[in-house]
């Protein structure tokens, strides 16, 4: 790129953002990183628009763009309020069909996945308090317990997902970097959609390493921390290979 | 970090942003990135309105905006306009006590630059295409004729930060992966202020490996791209270290 076209890029017209537009992002933000589950009840709508500091009316813009996006549903009566919709029952079929399409990008997120999360890792093992160690733990046995606990599928997968996301986010934290601790987060939200209904599949292979990285970090072994993290990932892509050649040879 | 602050974090009031605001961060950008140089002239007023797609008082609102933080300054006259700052000008000492007190923001920076770019020279040696090294070639260049040209000092060193920012950003471009260039961009940016004043007394170290690092990428040589990026970058780190300690050593 020469300097004229990005120059050119970069004085592109803009558009304004309005807050509806910033609360649809925050709370799409939220349920990306699995703070809200599927299945599981947003606050009241008053409580909600209270605490994005947006008027009642702008956060029911931000509902039904949700809405419209697939990311909420509304449930009536007594019990009813907005319920986070479950992204996890996705035809496998669509499912393949989707990836296929974001193969590039898929591709492109997991380089630069191992290349941000290694390199938290690293940075981890060297700089961890014991304090760390413990927020991962708990987030290893939140994982543990996912799998045992007597869930439907889908809800153990999506518990299962939100785990994984604060393990890797508590990680990023250890590494005591806000660039990286951001980009990982970054990451995670991209992850979210293509994942929910792959990892119904696969989370048991996307589990492997998780406790070694642990142990690296807990040794303070920055070298062996990075691998397994990288392992890790690499895992993941393969999952996915697999996941598509399994398609492809069935039809 | 545990879930629940995360999501107190991610739920915080949101404050919509403005389109001043935003026409304030595109031409902030673009200066920092050393698209416009100092001392350089901005087009008219009302080409920048409309390049930006708002209105003249938009406009206006974002340059007073830009003008207060000492990004612009007007000139009146026949030949006048907005001319860009000359940032580069700052006292030493001014400078020195600046750094300081940004010396843990410094470190956090330049541990994840090691990080992103040193990734971004592996990648770039294993997809460059001829146009890339062209394109990183001509940058080369420029930052040599920049130290040549009988320029005044700060001109020279305004000039060689912007093409040295230029060739950064070929070196992403060549490692064809969209997140990878948007974080070396960012980091730019976040160099941008305390640099400017810098690079007028470190340029000539700061050029070292340059020529190596476009060597190892033409011989597709990752491993090697990724060492003399690393090393280039904790050259920067040392010179910021000495720059600092001369201070020192002066009382």
């Amino acid at each position: 790129m020469e300097a004229d076209a990005i120059q050119q890029a970069l004085m592109a017209p803009i558009s304004p953002v309005a807050a509806h537009e910033l609360a649809t992002e925050q709370i799409k933000r939220c349920i990306q990183l699995g703070l809200f589950l599927p299945g599981e009840k947003l606050p009241p709508e008053r409580m909600l628009a209270e605490r994005l500091s947006v008027s009642r009316s702008t956060l029911r813009e931000a509902v039904r763009v949700l809405r419209a996006a697939g990311y909420l549903s509304v449930r009536r009566g007594a019990a009813g309020g907005l319920i986070v919709h479950d992204a996890h029952v996705e035809d496998p079929a669509e499912l393949r069909a989707w990836i296929r399409t974001q193969r590039a990008h898929l591709n492109e997120l997991l380089d630069y996945r191992m290349v941000i999360e290694g390199a938290a890792a690293e940075f981890a093992a060297r700089r961890r308090t014991d304090e760390d160690l413990a927020r991962m733990e708990a987030a290893l046995q939140r994982m543990d317990r996912s799998k045992d606990a007597a869930l439907a599928q889908t809800e153990a997968a999506a518990e299962f997902n939100a785990a994984d996301t604060v393990y890797h986010l508590e990680v990023a934290a250890a590494a005591r970097n806000g660039m990286l601790r951001k980009a990982v987060e970054d990451i995670r939200r991209e992850m979210y959609l293509p994942f929910g209904g792959f990892f119904v599949r696969t989370r048991t292979d996307a589990d492997v390493y998780h406790r070694n990285i642990y142990d690296a970090i807990f040794d303070r072994d920055d070298a062996r921390a990075g691998e397994m993290m990288r392992l890790h990932i690499d895992l993941t892509r393969k999952a996915i290979i697999t996941f598509l050649d399994a398609d492809r040879l069935r039809g």
